[in-house]
């Protein structure tokens, strides 16, 4: 049955038919110039796609020069009209030049920063919402590293992050942070929190989303019956109230609600242990309760080669799990596996959704 | 200047001037019976020091079976008086067979385990709290895991866990628990505290003294000037104040404190990113905030391996980075590797408090 569902989809792709991937430059004053041309100068990530560049064609072909690389874009005022033959090219640059009074030696948050990765990605969002068929559609977004400080700088005090600003532009109510290495998956219950206001913030719809959305995005990765474990909040998982009450206040009938909607759900176990058994293979995705509790783990296990992928979203948007790295730019030491990474399930995923919607 | 104050401990060694090692063999129902014989039975490990466990001999003589290991202790009642002889005997067996009625079927928290683990932990604390040269005095303890919740039934509701009691029962005011793997060292602010207290409780104090504390194991364990990195609370470490304050407010004073102290500390740092670097070797100890921060990377990086011992005591305790395990009791499944670390690196740390103490 898998099999016949997907054989549309791969003569889709023999025939030239590849998802329009729109990738988001991230702030002008990290690497994101930088893993961009480095990750489309590939030949192999050139064929998945087409590819849409919201970004600086300044900073592009700075970056291009350092790490010699011929520049391979071809580059339109973000404001133009697009042309049929220019939207033929397998990337194309979206060109914001109102941007480039920045320079290249800045290398650290500016409101201008803030500015610029912002308009970025408004814009890359709104090109996703377009209706299917529409010239210059993006089928998923995957975006470069943003400076949180910059936007607070750029008077956008809404967002700590990519994932919320995603989230509110496309009106999505319910939405989770999720990271894929090649030997784990884990997603967050809560995201940008100060760890002492997990304390308003943890409920019971919080725990029972991520397990819901994660359970999923499992299933569309292709796990059948996803086995899902929790983690608790406190230490040993509060050992049966010990430490702790969230575990059977809200984590636990998190789990029972899953478990009646027939996800295999289990927990809360102890954090410090679980990742032990996760890495071993005895799940398929872990919920952690907090940013550094699921982050910990998966970047200890896979720096360089991490995903995340926003769930619950109407668009797909992956992403690189590392930030700006302010203190590398400019010195053509930044690896792009992560932004392969990111690339390469955001077409893995257009494709299970444009199968799945019968395009 | 190193090696010549080595010298004389290693004469020593050499002299048959072993330390006298107490074991406590922990929550009877767990895999301490098991350990503590695994451990023991290896000749290496017996070559180190000579040891006095305070357990019940017919579990040690049943774990032994299953594990077709010979017999190869000298078996005393706890309460009898010790001679000369018997204290020549490289293991010498402390017998409490009052709580013999456990049975060896029994895998749960139970009120008599908690109460037989305590009488093992708080009878070898007296024994190394002795005068120096007394019969009997221990110069180290390693500690096979208890159970809280036996602990809890058996009426000690005061200590959450080991590193609590022996603090309370040696009178140390300040102390802290460190976990050292062969690839990390990681000492924790915060033990068993639910994670939203942490708000009351996390004090620049308790944020300096595991900082102060790790700094001087690290020295006795031979680095000279030890680089210790500490972990901030919130997600980025709060990005300069978006996700919290705490940072500011508790964290960075603490590490000033440090500083002006004579002591390499630095950060606070984003805890999902420190680990890698400590990882590359880049810091000698990690400082975390509480108890999920700092194991779930040194469970991931060595659980077979992990060893925690218990700064600020004025005696040395060490155990291993594991649990009771009751899931896997009787089945002689139970590794004894961390245990032999822990009890190497308790026999390390008598050396060393014996060559400082000119003994």
């Amino acid at each position: 049955m898998a099999m016949t569902s997907r054989e549309p989809v791969n003569m889709k792709s023999a025939l030239g038919d590849r998802p329009t991937i729109g990738i988001t430059m991230g702030d002008p004053a990290g690497i994101g110039p930088e893993i961009v041309v480095k990750a489309l100068a590939d030949p192999a990530i050139r064929s998945l796609a087409k590819y849409i560049v919201f970004g600086m064609n300044e900073l592009l072909a700075y970056a291009a020069d350092l790490a010699e690389i011929e520049p391979f874009w071809w580059r339109v005022p973000h404001d133009s009209e697009l042309l049929d033959s220019e939207l033929m090219r397998t990337v194309l640059v979206l060109d914001y030049d109102e941007f480039s009074l920045l320079g290249q030696a800045v290398h650290h948050p500016t409101r201008q920063g803030g500015a610029a990765s912002l308009a970025f990605c408004k814009d890359a969002i709104a090109a996703a919402l377009r209706p299917i068929g529409s010239a210059g559609r993006l089928d998923a977004i995957v975006t470069a590293p943003i400076c949180k400080q910059s936007w607070q700088m750029a008077g956008e005090k809404r967002y700590p992050g990519h994932t919320e600003l995603f989230a509110n532009h496309t009106n999505a109510k319910r939405y989770a942070m999720m990271f894929l290495t090649s030997k784990m998956r884990v997603v967050l219950a809560t995201i940008h929190t100060p760890l002492m206001n997990l304390r308003n913030e943890l409920s019971i719809g919080k725990v029972f989303t991520p397990i819901d959305l994660g359970h999923q995005a499992c299933r569309q990765l292709g796990i059948d019956a996803p086995r899902i474990a929790v983690c608790g909040l406190n230490p040993h998982a509060s050992e049966n109230g010990l430490f702790g009450s969230e575990e059977k206040l809200v984590i636990e009938p998190a789990i029972s609600m899953a478990v009646e909607n027939g996800i295999d759900a289990r927990g809360p176990f102890p954090a410090d242990t679980l990742f032990i058994d996760a890495l071993a293979g005895k799940y398929d995705l872990v919920v952690a309760m907090y940013h550094d509790q699921g982050l910990i783990p998966i970047k200890l296990l896979g720096f360089d080669e991490a995903v995340n992928v926003t769930l619950g979203l109407p668009i797909v948007r992956t992403s690189p799990d590392h930030g700006t790295a302010f203190d590398i730019v400019g010195k053509n030491r930044a690896r792009a596996d992560s932004f392969k990474q990111a690339i390469r399930l955001a077409v893995r995923l257009s494709r299970i959704q444009r199968s799945q919607t019968g395009r």
